[in-house]
């Protein structure tokens, strides 16, 4: 593997995933407070995602070309090992309560170029190339509305 | 107020906020089902976001200029309406436990030119000119690093 490229689709890294649930810190290790969790979680090189009481981060995808927000999911431990695995998104379906690639059924995939995490690892973006729409609606991203001035919902244009 | 124009963030209009949570359909009402309630949400024209259990929806600042993925943090009913009504993000501090206006204490508002709502009404994208870096980090971005080919972090260059 090469160090310090951006990822290809098909050579995305495997990751280490330490869950926020993991075993408490002994007391008095300075090196493991709370405090230090966060500088580490903050500021180090370890990728140690901070998943929810369920089990996930909030992932978002940008596509790539144009820059636009795609669409809003959940991904766990294994949909994030998947993504990573395949190149291809795979998120948590809250509502199913499943794992799911996008587009398994559509054929509407979003291939991963590149993972990145906020500043307390609690969300992740996604940099991706679209193969056709990102919404179910069919329209390119999920976010196809704004509030108008008179607070009624509108098309954006072009989508 | 004008209809139908990009909004400019001092003239962000009222909304209308129906929650998720209001009184289930009679029973037989064609209009109400779940089936067509998702059809509203999805297709039509009123701003009925979904709010989870904590009556919160997720909502991702996006820059205006650059496009580039600011922050991601989760907004109540009170947060979306402080926002229209300021035209600055507010949020809603889930390890708080409060509301509070991105920038409150560094002077790095966000002044919100746009809002966009995903297919279900569960997620916000809003547009915003950042008055300063987004993160609490001092990155422009909260979104700083990437997972890099051998699965560590790395920053994002120019950040």
């Amino acid at each position: 593997m090469q160090h310090g490229l951006r990822l290809s689709a098909n050579n995305l890294p495997r990751i280490c995933l330490i869950p926020t649930f993991s075993a408490p810190p002994a007391p008095h290790d300075a090196a493991t407070t709370p405090a230090n969790q966060q500088d580490l979680r903050e500021q180090g090189s370890v990728f140690m995602p901070r998943f929810d009481s369920h089990g996930l981060v909030t992932a978002v995808a940008v596509d790539r070309t144009s820059g636009r927000l795609l669409m809003l999911a959940h991904m766990n431990a294994e949909a994030i090992e998947r993504t990573r695995e395949t190149g291809h998104a795979h998120f948590w379906s809250r509502s199913r309560g499943r794992l799911w690639m996008k587009g398994e059924s559509s054929g509407h995939v979003l291939r991963v170029v590149e993972i990145r995490v906020d500043c307390d690892q609690d969300a992740l973006e996604l940099i991706v190339d679209a193969a056709g729409p990102a919404c179910h609606t069919m329209a390119q991203s999920c976010f196809y509305r704004r509030i108008a001035a008179d607070g009624s919902l509108e098309r954006v244009a072009g989508d």
